[in-house]
Order: C-alpha cells, then sequence, then structure tokens
C-alpha cells in the first residue's frame, strides 16, 4: 500500500494572507530568524499497490485538475512517500 | 538565502473532512486509483543564512509552538527545502 505526496503552494506573486500572519505570530513569538513564510497545500493520496510512475502520472493529473488552481498556485511536488514517513 | 519546510498532517485517527472531499471529487473525476486522501499544511519558512541544524532546532520549536497543534497533529516534515524546488 503506497502513498503520493502532493504539495501545492500559491506562486509567489500572489498574496498569501495565512503565511504573512504566520510570519507575524513567528516574530512575536521570538523566532526572529524566520524572515518570511508561506502557508501551502499537502495532499496524501493512498493507493492499494505499488506507487509506480504511472500512478505518479495519474496523481500529476490530478494536482493539475483538482488540488491545485493553475491560475494562481503552483503544484511544487509529486512524489512517493518514503516508507518511514509518518501517516 | 534557504527556506526551512515544514509539513504538518493530521493525526491519523483525526477525522479530515477536506481529505473525505478531496476523495469523493477524485472518484467522481475517474481517479479511482486513489483509494483515500489526506489534506494537511505546507509552510515555507524563509532565512537569510544558511539552514545549520540550529535553524531546523528552532523551526522545530517553532512548528511545535505555533504550526501544528500537537493535541490533533503530527509535524511529519522538518527539512531544508532543496535549491532546485519551485518557490
Amino acid at each position: 500500500m503506497g502513498r503520493v505526496v502532493i504539495d501545492v503552494m500559491f506562486k509567489p506573486e500572489i498574496l498569501d494572507p495565512q503565511g504573512k500572519a504566520v510570519a507575524g505570530a513567528l516574530a512575536r513569538l521570538g523566532f526572529t530568524e524566520f524572515t518570511a513564510a508561506r502557508q501551502g497545500k499537502r495532499f496524501e493520496l493512498q493507493v492499494d499497490g505499488e506507487v509506480t510512475e504511472e500512478v505518479l502520472d495519474r496523481a500529476r493529473e490530478a494536482a493539475a485538475t483538482l488540488l491545485g488552481n493553475p491560475v494562481i498556485e503552483d503544484v511544487v511536488r509529486v512524489a512517493a512517500a518514503p516508507e518511514g514517513d509518518a501517516q
């Protein structure tokens, strides 16, 4: 049983209010080494068998169709989840 | 200028309605190879210098304090973003 991880982030030119809020909160809590923050989405899709190249292609298709909005978001990663990864 | 990537997912025993909605939509769109889906958060924190082990430690602290709720969420990854990674 495999899992595909898909990460979607706003494009750099798109305003990210959640990321701005996180950056402000980090600064208030004393985490001053972090100068900016952006927040995006991580999806984990489960498949019954192995994560083959065909499964990754279908996941890329799903990411482009449903999981990300190509006008404002970039799919930054589509990869098989490593075995030892939590969840 | 480096970036730290932090991934936060609901714990497996916590109901994830967004993930359920994604799984339903995938099935309706014909992506039947994916049997389940979960949705979490991906944060990218920017630092001025290199991503050192100390920076990663601080990022883990920030993740535990602010970015994830330890009662219902797991921080599944804290890592330096690879150079070639988009955004």
